[in-house]
């Protein structure tokens, strides 16, 4: 039997990874932010003073088959997730901004103890009452993403569905 | 007479704050990515040392309407815009593979010498086969942006014209 791959050890690396494998095979073209950073002082084409600003919007965005793709990326060690410390206003903002716009938003969220993935659509979790979210929820109002070798998170599986739901496409 | 806006003093300042109109009139979403760069010290919050990134991408994207919106912006102080100087093969192939995915891809062009705007759909300027374009080729190929008060860059009336002439509606 094949031992299953440990997300945990570097979700945003396999998450890049996915997308590298996306836009090289002209699937997708969806692609981490930098962070947002301001700088002070620049010596010699080297950054030497600078410091972090707050992130306005989410982590990734991008196109695929003409629709606007944002989420964020989460991870935690808990049983359960923690909607608030992990989502922050200003990012659920955005989402639901974007969301209204016609974009397909969503955040991934990986359970390191139990190694699941899941692709939670915004639309469902704005209408979460709870704080916290435990698997049962996630498999309610998401869909988990199944291990595959090459993209190693293949999300946009689920985009597909998601897609054909709203679209009929 | 009112007199007329010198576009040249801060051209990437200008298209924020009309970035920022539309978010704030929930018009469109439209960001400047950050730039990228590598971090390798950070000290007590601060960044000590780091160096700047390839751009990989454009500058900006969002959605506007259900659409993928993607550009660059760029000035010339020269009476002819140097295309290969100003938009690297990265960033015509990352422009090429977003328009192909269903995008709308355009690059801004300022000409301070005349104060004058243009907006230059890439499809347009994936054609072009001079190196060189000068004012008469950005009327030809693209849509001079006329000065307005806020936003002072109202790039989306263009895109409006590009969406209706290639979706109909």
């Amino acid at each position: 039997m094949e031992k299953s791959r440990n997300f945990g050890l570097d979700f945003e690396g396999l998450i890049d990874k996915s997308n590298a494998f996306y836009s090289e095979s002209k699937i997708a073209f969806i692609y981490k932010k930098p962070t947002p950073i301001k700088i002070i002082k620049v010596d010699k084409n080297k950054i030497v003073d600078a410091v972090f600003e707050k992130k306005s919007t989410t982590d990734y965005n991008g196109i695929y088959n003409g629709y606007h793709i944002d989420f964020e990326a989460k991870s935690t060690v808990s049983e359960k997730f923690n909607l608030s410390s992990n989502i922050p206003q200003h990012q659920l903002d955005h989402l639901q901004n974007v969301t209204k716009s016609g974009g397909i938003t969503f955040v991934l969220i990986l359970f390191k103890s139990h190694n699941k993935i899941f692709l939670v659509p915004f639309e469902n979790l704005s209408n979460v009452k709870k704080s916290y979210l435990g698997l049962e929820d996630c498999f309610d109002i998401g869909f988990e993403i199944e291990e595959s070798l090459n993209p190693s998170i293949d999300y946009l599986k689920v985009v597909d569905l998601i897609i054909k739901e709203k679209y009929g496409k």
